[in-house]
């Protein structure tokens, strides 16, 4: 699959689209290898990705698309690169453990450029496996100046995805906003229950029998992005918040990887505050 | 198990508890069949549900319980005998279906006696099964007489349980509280998310990769009482809300039916807004 | 969706048949509305389902899909027509049950014909529903003789499913190959676990953690034909027999009736023991 | 929690035993924390786990249960500390990484002693979290000496619990005869389906619609042990056996790290071929 080739387009729906695309992937020769589309009703919109091999002449084959698509399509012809990731934690490592160990066994497709806290903690874990870490505290500082020295070393890294492995602060739509599409959460609930912080100590004390944890993507609104995945796990009237947030755990890390997972292989589209996804 | 019995007790913790009890069932050769029980840590209060079977003198065991125990335990002896069941349903037949279906062939441990709607749609599907059907309408009428109608009649069945079967409308707490911890619901979303009206419809806008039912007791506050049962359905960006509302279905009728034979089968303790369940 | 029409094509691979295919309904004015393929690399055959929409002759597209396509492509256009079904049962009601009750509520893309038992007990339930049942008792008879009367019947129903709802008698290879690909058979185990007789007894003597039930067709083999869909659940130590019976009757009525829906939208294509399935 | 200790009875059943040991526990002043039993109806026989706290002079509580218990009685006090365990690997990271990082932060109930391979590329991984590891190859040599070198680098550590963390060498019963009780294998497989070599090959050939993987003590039977644990996850059609592969590794690691808990948490009895689990 070495030389195979993402193809991304979405734009207005329109009859023949995929007649017109599939016919000029067959033009040149080239071979789908897995094709999914889906139209969105609601804004009357038509996603496709298509993974194909075959050797062309890539600006060819993108300009006939343009000329033949609307105009307003996207148009994204994907190399099967590894894209490049920085990891933003607290103090929890469930998450952050699990992503180096996928990238230390090469199970990642994406490169972990740095691992970023606002605590010390888990750097010898993170030394480990030979990612550097750096530690921007958010103590004696403005929320502002800490995002802005943040954003300053994130942007050293030219990140395709940063990814908030239990990262407890909250981002500014400020920060955000640089990096639209890239930011993916792993929320401790199954939004949109339990929104915002402390959400196993609201599920304790609502006394649900099933808890949750959801990956999605970062906007402006805080845990109201789109989301990815979702997966719970049954819990009972044994379960303390501990045993909670002990068990959640397990599905958090999870969750995350599953839909990082999705991101890095381009199998994500965002449609409005929803994704679509073509797994 | 014909001659098996049920003790349930409930008192301020403190030790010795199920050294007392087990202690009293041992003295009068009774023989314990199965035993669980359980501490709440925030109310510190003893909850044990003991099935054993034996022959004895019914009232001189509680006497000897109630000698031994807390002056507050809540003790009840409870032979295994079927509990009455009115069902309360609107238009939709999945959960009454599946209700009927059960109480047909035997397998409710209890008897439905009636089937009250506030539609008259449900009433072929009921009497297939011999069940009395009363419809209810709440049109042309003031919701403070439609609950009195409906009071006076449920009221001539003594129901052990009241199941909303999808009964769309909301109960008055003057109506509610004729029936203390005896109505079950059925929401049709993974609460807390989604209280209220069209939980589909709002699961479909916020773009959620799981949907839920959740069965609960029914008490003064709106989708708010404590939770039995929840179960869960994945669903993807290809379901429109007509789609999540008939995977739903599924799950609706599966957490209601499991919830109402853990009821039914004295398995559940109610401790403020949560259940303790014995299954 | 009424005048919606499936197309099925499979064929063995080659570059451009998406092209092809999706070329010729462009060509007629024809609009997809879904469309799912797949490539089995293992018989390098390739799967397609599209559902579209649009006013055409059909005999025209059939023909240049013909002439376009490789000489042993199998093309299938539907009309979404309602199937017949035919459902065999031996003593247990919980499948047939769910089956009656969705097509009572056209809730089945259906029509059951009749219910065929080797008992008269599921008669009375069958009847509630005005389905016609027949009692073929295989008592005083020979299998190849019970065999005949059954086919007998079956054949005047001309069913385009056969569906066997815990039918619980092995029908010989003579019998099945009068129903190819037709025969939908509900397994109460997690196969290729618990081949045969009493699974739930095997499960339990082998001391599973988790109980299944599968739905496959039938083919010569017992047991061992293409699986549509399985399901499971979890079991523990205080599970009898009896108790893994109820509880995986609850997956198996959900399994078969997840699979006859699959099968009666066209939606599965089998490709020699295995199904392709696009949900 | 520190002062809690486990006490872990099984014996034939008899009237009052509930009675007789809580009774006894109580009049040393004992307060139970959590209290769990169960009578295996096919052998007769009761098994008991009760956390209790309170000081107390050991030798006379357990002698006390001993005079009150029938003969056979096997009575277990055990200070909550934390077990010796041996991981075997083979070359795949994913079970032995997870155990790893949860004893790197001391979420595993025990300490891991060492890794022993049969090949050295887990070195590098074990290294970072500072665990001896030991290559014990089985090339060159015969399956009994390979074994005794084993058994020998093994004894060293006095292992409560040998983890087999995809150890791909079968053990002969002479080996694992050493460790009775001891030994954890997680086997790729939704046990008793595809045991042996190859599961997932066996899996994808078959076209099941899930697959399992299921964790169990190990002995003389290759896959044949007592159950723990197992947990499956869904796959389709478009599925490799690499895919399975992976998807897999999922819940491998969950379920070996489920079984695993478990066990060092002396919550597990074994009951000829099964397991009694009270978690």
């Amino acid at each position: 699959m070495e030389d195979s080739r993402i193809l991304l387009i979405d734009c207005p729906d329109s009859q023949g689209l995929i007649a017109v695309i599939s016919g000029i992937l067959f033009q040149y020769g080239l071979n789908i290898i897995s094709n999914r589309e889906f139209v969105d009703k609601e804004s009357d919109h038509f996603f496709m990705r298509t993974q194909f091999t075959g050797v062309f002449e890539e600006s060819r084959v993108v300009n006939d698309l343009k000329q033949a698509l609307p105009e307003r399509a996207n148009i994204r012809l994907i190399r099967n690169s590894k894209k490049n990731i920085v990891i933003l934690a607290t103090k929890e490592h469930h998450c952050l453990s699990d992503l180096l160990i996928r990238h230390n066994f090469n199970e990642l497709n994406g490169n972990i450029k740095a691992v970023i806290s606002n605590y010390d903690n888990l750097r010898e874990l993170t030394n480990k496996f030979n990612i550097p870490y750096y530690c921007v505290s958010h103590e004696n500082t403005s929320r502002e100046e800490h995002e802005q020295e943040l954003l300053k070393l994130l942007q050293q890294f030219n990140p395709d995805m940063v990814v908030l492995a239990k990262y407890m602060r909250i981002l500014s739509p400020d920060f955000v906003k640089h990096f639209p599409g890239k930011i993916i959460n792993i929320h401790h609930s199954f939004l949109p229950a339990f929104i915002g912080a402390n959400p196993y100590r609201k599920a304790f004390a609502r006394g649900v029998k099933i808890i949750g944890a959801t990956a999605h993507f970062v906007n402006n609104d805080l845990d109201e992005g789109p989301i990815i995945a979702q997966s719970i796990i049954p819990v009972d009237h044994t379960h303390t918040v501990i045993d909670m947030t002990q068990a959640g755990r397990e599905i958090e890390r999870q969750v995350l990887a599953k839909s990082l997972k999705l991101a890095l292989e381009d199998r994500i589209f965002v449609s409005g505050n929803k994704t679509i996804i073509f797994d």
